[in-house]
C-alpha cells in the first residue's frame, strides 16, 4: 500500500462520534473535506525510507495532519474566507465561535495523538512540534503583518513562507525519519530539503497567480494581483522597476477601484516587461536544486530516494 | 518563600521580547494582568506537600497558567467581552485575529512548558494535560449550548461547570502530586477533591450573583439574571417553582424588555420565597464536605494538609 493510501485509510478511520456534537461535528467535517494529505503522507514516506514501522509513525502523521487543518480553520476565520475545498467554511457553516473552538480542540487533539508515538521517541518529537507550531503562528504574523507595510523586502518574504508553509513540511519529514531511527544528520538533510520544496511550491505558487492557465489552476488568475499581496513577484518588480514602469506599478498598487481585468492585465504586463516570471522561475528552481542536493547527503540507494526526488521534480513541472 | 510568590516570581520572569511583537505583545500583555494564579499555585502546593523539588514542578505550573490564560483569551473573543482583569480585552485592545492568533499561540506555548518536565513523568503529566484541556473545550462548548436550550438539567449543568472550571483545577493538583512522586491513589484523591473545590466555588459564585454584597463581590449583582444565565439557582428555582411562582419566572425570563432593576429583584423575590439559596448553598457545602473527605484519605501528617483544608473551608465563607 502506498504511503498516501495507507494515510487516507487512517484518516477515514478516525472517530469522531463524540459528544458534546456542537464541537466536534465540525472536527469531522474539517478532516474530512479531502485535501492533499501531503504531510502525513511525507511523514510515512519519509518513515518507509528507513525501514521504520509505519504503526509507529502513524500518530505523529495524523497529528500532522490535525494541526495542518487547525491552521486553515483558524486562518479561514483571520481572512473571513468562505470556502475551503469546495464547502463552505466552518465559521460560515456554523459561525465564528464554533470555528474558534473546534479548531482549538484539534489542535490539542494533534498533541493527544503525538503523545501515542514511541515513548523514547516522545521528547525529541514533541520538541520538533512545539518549535514547527511556534513557526507557523509566528509565520501567520508576519504575513498579516506584511499587508500592512510597504518596505517587506524579500528575505522578509521568504522567511514568512518558510515559516507559515515549509516548516510544517520539513517537519513532517525530520519527525518521520526520527521516529524510524534515522541518524541525526540525516534527518536534518530532511528537514533542509522539506524547506526547499516548500519554498520551491509556493514561488510556483506565487508565478501561476499571475501566468498560470485558468483551465488547470485550482484559483482564479490575479487573486494576489487585485489583493495587492506582497508575493515574490510583487516584491521583485518592486525592486527592479524603474521610472515609469515603476510610477505606474505603484499608482497601479494603490488603486482600488481600477476595473479588475485591466488592473490584472496591466500589472501582468509590467511583470513581463520586467521579466520578473524569469527571476522567479531562478531562484525556484535554485531551491529544487537545494532540496535535491540534500538528498545526496543522503547515505540511501538512489531508489529508496526516487519518491522524494520525483517530488521535488514534479514541483517544477506543476500547472496546478 | 510560599508557592504563591514563587509562581509570581516565576511568571514575572518570563520572557516575552520575541518577534514578531504583534504576536507576542498579547501573550504578555494577557499574563502580566494579574489574577490570582490559583491553578499554578495549586501545583506548587501539592508537589510541596509530599516534599516535591519546585523547580521540577515550575515547567507544569506554569503551563497551566499560560493554558488558563489561553482560554480566557479565547472565551473573551467568544463571548464578545470588553473588560477582563480591568483593562480592554485583546481582541479590544488589539482585534479579533490578533486574539485569535496570540490565544492559539500561548497553548503551544503551554505545551511547550510542559516538555521541560522531568522526562520520566512526561508522557503521564502530557496525558492528563491532554484530558483536561479537551474536558475544557467540552465545558465551553456545552455552556455556548446551554444558552440555547430550555430544557438543561441540574446533572447536566454540574457536569458542565465540572469540566469549565473544575478539570483544571484538579488537574494542577493532581500534576503537582505526581511530579513529587505521590501515589498513584493519592493523586486521584487530590484529583476529586479539586473537582469538588471547582464546584463549589462555581455555586458560591451563582449564589454571589444574586445575593452577594456590591461592595465585597467583584461583578454587578443579578448579572446572571439578566442574561437568563441558566445557573445552579435558575435551574433549581425552575425545578421547584409551582402554579403563579412558575409562570410568573418564567414570564420574567422571556421578556427581553423588562426594567433591569425591576427584573432582579422580581427573580430574586421567587428566588426567596422557594428557598432557592438554601438549597444552594446544601449542594455546595456538601461538595466542600466531599472535597474535605478526599484529604482525610492522603496518609500526610494534618499540618501537610492545612493549606488545602483552610482553602475549602475560604470558599464557603467567601464573599468576593
Amino acid at each position: 500500500m502506498s504511503a498516501l493510501e495507507y494515510i487516507q485509510q487512517a484518516i477515514a478511520a478516525l472517530d469522531w462520534e463524540r459528544e458534546p456534537r456542537g464541537l466536534y461535528e465540525p472536527v469531522a467535517y474539517t478532516l474530512q473535506a479531502g485535501g492533499k494529505r501531503l504531510r502525513p503522507a511525507l511523514a510515512v514516506i519519509a518513515s518507509d525510507m528507513f525501514g521504520g514501522r509505519r504503526e509507529e509513525v502513524l500518530p505523529a502523521a495524523l497529528a500532522l495532519e490535525v494541526f495542518h487543518n487547525f491552521t486553515l480553520l483558524h486562518d479561514d476565520v483571520m481572512d473571513k474566507a468562505p470556502i475551503r475545498r469546495g464547502r463552505p467554511t466552518v465559521h460560515v457553516r456554523w459561525n465564528e465561535n464554533t470555528a474558534i473552538l473546534s479548531g482549538d480542540q484539534m489542535l490539542i487533539e494533534a498533541y493527544r495523538l503525538l503523545t501515542e508515538v514511541p515513548a523514547g521517541k516522545l521528547p525529541a518529537v514533541l520538541r520538533l512540534f512545539n518549535r514547527m507550531a511556534t513557526g507557523i503562528c509566528e509565520g501567520q504574523q508576519y504575513d498579516m503583518d506584511f499587508e500592512r507595510r510597504d518596505d517587506v523586502t524579500l528575505d522578509e518574504y521568504i522567511n514568512m513562507i518558510r515559516l507559515k508553509t515549509s516548516v510544517l513540511l520539513a517537519n513532517a519529514l525530520q519527525t518521520g525519519a526520527l521516529i524510524a531511527g534515522a541518524p541525526e544528520e540525516t534527518q536534518q538533510a530532511l528537514y533542509r530539503y522539506g524547506i526547499c520544496i516548500g519554498l520551491a511550491f509556493q514561488l510556483q505558487d506565487d508565478i501561476l497567480d499571475v501566468y498560470g492557465d485558468p483551465a488547470t489552476f485550482g484559483k482564479a488568475i490575479g487573486g494576489d494581483i487585485l489583493e495587492g499581496k506582497k508575493t515574490y513577484m510583487l516584491l521583485t518588480a518592486l525592486q527592479q522597476a524603474e521610472g515609469e514602469d515603476r510610477e505606474q506599478l505603484l499608482r497601479l498598487l494603490g488603486d482600488r477601484h481600477a476595473d479588475p481585468q485591466k488592473k490584472i492585465s496591466d500589472v501582468t504586463a509590467i511583470y513581463t516587461r520586467l521579466g520578473v516570471r524569469r527571476t522567479c522561475e531562478e531562484v525556484m528552481k535554485n531551491y529544487t536544486q537545494q532540496a535535491l542536493a540534500e538528498l545526496d547527503l543522503i547515505d540511501l540507494p538512489h531508489e529508496r530516494k526516487l519518491i522524494l526526488i520525483n517530488l521535488a521534480e514534479k514541483l517544477l513541472a506543476r500547472t496546478e
